[in-house]
């Protein structure tokens, strides 16, 4: 059996989906009111938008899930991340069920590279195991077997009990350390 | 923080979900030939059928997943683990995007007491972590964290290097064996 590479968890909302962007797009849109990033520091996602029920019509719309912007070079980083990782795309889709065909859509169309065995559509993620997790909620973090990273987002900037990175660029530069550090053990 | 029960991950296809008698329904309609389960004892589902393309082809037909009849009393049994364990419906139903949806309102028409939460459709079953694993497919229990429990089916039928369930009943017997221990220890 070849030896088996470390496992790394991704979250697909807010860390590969930039779904900021989208709702403050959608809202601007449907409201003619611009949100800024600065507005949504610290709140719950609802709470963000003077129309509270937006973020959940939002989540609810046909198109939402499938049309979301990429993250600016997650695909870069995690495709250079595969050679050394086992990348598995995990995302808390049963919340929204209309959402699993179109997230599956989403990663066919901009990570074509990640097999269908390494994406996990799921509702609680304490059951997963992999060495690492990237996510940008507490509620996932929290219960984490591996190492919890969390991915800067407006909603979790004022927490600050794991380690944090801003940009796909920090991941690219924390794993690169990690890898660093493997050689040096090895 | 309230006593963590322990875990079992319940496979759907040929657990939950009576696949076998579905392929054999309708390759009868599609092709007026009746198999046994007696024919299909061994052998991989394709290659148990004259026609090798017909299970593939029907695994991607609309209305499959959603229409596959209910193990007998997994209802009745799945309920009253609930009890005792925490119970998490894990499939792989990213080979089949069509059926990630069917697969959730199968699971909400018949076992409507599951919450979203509690359902993972994956790949690879490899990162799922629980302390019990019912599945029909090695590919899954030879990798499984926790007790690895194989539930009968008839391409599983020559395997004998996992501990077996033939029905749901014995399901129910194993879990009562596994309660009684506990409460002894405690």
């Amino acid at each position: 059996m070849k030896n088996k590479k470390p496992t790394i968890a991704i979250d697909m909302d807010g860390v590969l989906a930039d779904i900021e962007t989208q709702f403050i797009d959608w809202y601007h849109r449907d409201y003619g009111i611009l949100i800024s990033r600065e507005d949504m520091l610290g709140k719950p996602e609802p709470e963000a938008f003077p129309d509270k029920d937006a973020v959940w019509r939002f989540v609810n719309t046909p198109g939402f899930f499938r049309t979301l912007p990429v993250m600016p070079n997650a695909v870069a980083v995690v495709k250079e991340l595969m050679n050394d990782f086992d990348i598995y795309i995990v995302t808390a889709a049963m919340e929204f069920p209309l959402s699993l065909f179109e997230k599956y859509e989403w990663l066919q169309e901009h990570f074509p590279f990640i097999s269908w065995k390494n994406i996990v559509m799921c509702g609680d993620k304490s059951v997963i195991n992999t060495d690492y997790l990237i996510d940008d909620h507490c509620k996932n973090l929290d219960f984490c077997k591996g190492r919890a990273i969390m991915f800067s987002a407006a909603h979790n900037s004022n927490i600050d009990r794991h380690e944090r990175v801003n940009t796909w660029d920090e991941v690219r530069a924390l794993f690169n350390e990690v890898r660093n550090l493997t050689e040096h053990v090895v």
